[in-house]
């Protein structure tokens, strides 16, 4: 067990908290509810963004940016979106040494102001679909922040697009769900579920809100990417309007999209062990670590010679590698700093090992002596990139048991009001519940629908509140 | 002339707006002073960041994030910064539906709460250097805006590093002044001029402030990026301490250093002509277009097959292209189009072009009848990096030139008002003067000293204003 983190079994919000200060990913801000992203957690963050901005780009879309500042009047003209973001706004009141006309909202999210700045690009259907993304902060205000989980200001993308037609809007709803399940799965090891999510947890402002739900490590759901389909709820009040080929105005259907670094959060509790992070090779802000161990300066010329090579080659390669040749350090001091940090790969080079013709490599995913292993000097450069890459489908297959594992049905509320208790997981369930049914489950149980997921069984059976029959199962789960 | 677009000569400033307008690069924003930043011009900033963040890292810096919200007191902490900055400031005073107990100031610069950080990260001499930059909005509310060189809200990175002494924070200043340097060299092709400010013209906290000075069209000046020397100015208000290896505590030395979305700026008035943009290739959203020519359905199948098979090419070898195959569109519609986008290099390609075995260039930097070329078919894949390359160092060459031939001195104040009036540019002279002089010169003739350049001659002469001998050289100009 690594000094200084709690045992995730006894307290897991203490062991969370004690991961992100060892493994130096954030700090607290002097505001309330905001955070400090520190190197080693921003960097978890630049490699989410190259892999998304790189998918985004690829289904056809382009980066802008709006501005930061909100007229409040803005927010007020959807109804339901203002009523869904009032009590969480900041608010600018005084600028260049006065007191503003109208004051001043710092974004939420920004389908209010895209709209105000669609309304003036989009004419004809020649303009249609428009494809945009910002990469931003924004600021909701928070009264119970949690590092990477809830602060008042975040980092995140919003996708925001206009079509035609209510099929295309929902196609790239659902076309931008799947670049968050693939990206969750082959690029953060997590096997999210996607699905579609209640009246009661959607989108201010959306017709149809869909979630990929991630599940943590005390079994606990996190919401970890949303798409919604807008209509043309928000085309209606800014009057988002174009000529359709048979020149008649048409009101454009809207989708908006978005994941934040909430996701850095959700890498850290999917993963996670006793001794602090485990990271996805794909993430990994240092995929390798080599620590050369020499005892004299002799000994210590000869090994790093060959670290050097190594490493250089590898770099070329384009794997990320970091040689840590700190001195007045002991090997076993860094080999638990790089623990911590969740290093996927750890190489040992000694002179024993050049004379024996290889190195002891350390695989972070794998528990105990299961972990340890030999690679041949000879191969070394070559077996790496394999290497990550079994490291890779270890992680998402150990998440897919986990979940699976944790995954319960019940078929009654009597014995969920138990269950959750003593075995927190996805409890998938049939479902006809109402909006209060909701209300009521939260109200008693904690927990909370967190998805209609895309993918449902055949045949019916009885929700599992109402006693209904019903052809819909649901994901129940305690949530962040 | 491009039609929508003012000719520079009569009238820069309209210039200016037609080109951001005509290229969609920006649009103005509800919010006064503040500009939404379109894709195209999105995008150049997007290869902006990509050249300077490699930059970055290659000198050791990492990258983190600090709160976009800072608490009021913190401004105040450092007398002459707070005065620097407190006109320009937006305050939150509401949030959460509740009156704050202390206002916050929207981040203007992040020099006091990065301190506020580093004064707990930083303890002993092992913790430094400390090389830290971010990339963020910030906000300095702004009475005249113009798109990209002075809005209320723009986007920038801020690079803050603190270290054991002064020669090592000096070291650094000048180092990204250099990096600055070079990539408005190599990368903008902007051959600017590096220096240090005057009193009168550096950071608000400063203990020097180094400058690079582009410029402009109209023989204006632009400053495109600054690098500070802090001192221990923030340290000592932050309590910024380590200790060191004899056991005493000391304030650490500091920089800042910062480029922001006003590089936009730079590259429309240091290239663009009467058509419109000119980009370098570095920096140029799309370097090739391919207009394919056809009259008929079956010569427009052979056609694009050519064309289809060089843009895969050319973009498996990483060049940037896009083919305009829109259809209800003329040629000279699309040539023009991508000519006020300032694409370096159009490729246009019809059949009788197939059967003569090349294609018609034209390259976006050369005037008239010398932009025109032919590319033999056979080998087009293989030249179009020298020509990219070719175009690159053409606009730096032209841009060398066009500063040169409008650099002059003068030997007194009487002289220089009436010819910066009909000859605008850059004027190298001796000077000698005080901030009072600077403050007067200024007022009768709207000039200011841009920066004391590294480079210095040898020799003493004159001061053109108070006469005084001396051994500096300053350049003086009308900047924006």
């Amino acid at each position: 067990m690594a000094k200084n983190i709690t045992n995730p079994e006894k307290d897991y919000a203490k062991w969370y908290q004690d991961v992100i200060r060892e493994a130096e990913l954030a700090d607290s801000a002097p505001v309330r509810g905001c955070m400090v992203i520190r190197p080693y957690g921003y960097s978890i963050w630049e490699n989410i963004q190259a892999s998304l901005d790189a998918s985004f780009k690829k289904t056809g879309h382009k980066n802008a940016y709006f501005p930061l500042f909100i007229p409040e009047s803005f927010i007020k003209r959807e109804a339901e979106h203002v009523e869904g973001f009032a009590p969480e706004l900041a608010i600018v009141t005084q600028a260049g040494g006065k007191k503003l006309e109208e004051p001043l909202v710092v974004r939420p999210t920004s389908e209010t102001i895209i709209n105000h700045m669609f309304s003036k690009w989009i004419n004809s259907y020649r303009d249609l679909p428009m494809l945009l993304n910002q990469w931003a902060n924004v600021v909701r205000w928070e009264m119970r922040p949690r590092a990477f989980l809830r602060t008042t200001e975040f980092l995140w993308q919003e996708g925001h697009t206009a079509h035609a037609d209510e099929k295309d809007a929902r196609e790239e709803t659902l076309r931008m769900l799947n670049v968050y399940t693939d990206f969750a799965r082959n690029v953060a090891a997590i096997p999210v579920i996607p699905g579609r999510k209640t009246e009661r947890e959607k989108f201010a402002g959306a017709v149809d809100s869909y979630t990929i739900e991630a599940m943590m490590g005390n079994g606990w759901a996190l919401q970890s990417g949303t798409s919604h389909y807008l209509g043309t709820n928000f085309a209606r009040v800014f009057e988002t309007m174009y000529l359709d080929s048979n020149n008649e105005q048409q009101f454009v259907h809207q989708t908006s999209w978005g994941v934040s670094t909430r996701l850095v959060g959700a890498v850290i509790m999917a993963h996670g062990d006793e001794n602090g992070l485990r990271l996805p090779p794909k993430l990994a802000p240092v995929q390798v670590v080599i620590v050369p161990i020499a005892r004299d300066d002799s000994a210590r010329a000869e090994v790093m010679a060959v670290v050097e090579r190594i490493s250089d080659v590898l770099e070329k390669e384009g794997v990320r590698v970091e040689v840590d040749n700190r001195e007045g350090m002991s090997p076993g001091f860094k080999f638990n700093y790089w623990e911590v940090r969740g290093v996927p790969l750890r190489l040992e080079i000694g002179p024993r090992d050049l004379k024996e013709g290889h190195v002891m490599a350390s695989q972070r995913n794998r528990p105990g002596r299961d972990s340890k292993f030999t690679i041949s000097l000879d191969s070394i450069v070559d077996s790496i990139p394999g290497i990550l890459e079994r490291i890779q489908s270890e992680m998402l297959e150990e998440a897919i048991q986990k979940r699976n594992s944790r995954t319960y049905t019940v078929e009654n509320l009597d014995d969920f009001r138990e269950a959750i208790v003593s075995k927190p997981g996805f409890y998938d369930v049939w479902w006809d519940g109402s909006t209060e049914d909701e209300t009521r489950l939260q109200q008693e149980t904690k927990a909370t629908v967190r998805c209609i997921p895309l993918e449902q069984r055949e045949g019916t059976g009885k929700c599992f509140m109402t006693g209904r029959e019903t052809n819909t199962r649901v994901i129940i789960a305690r949530a962040y």
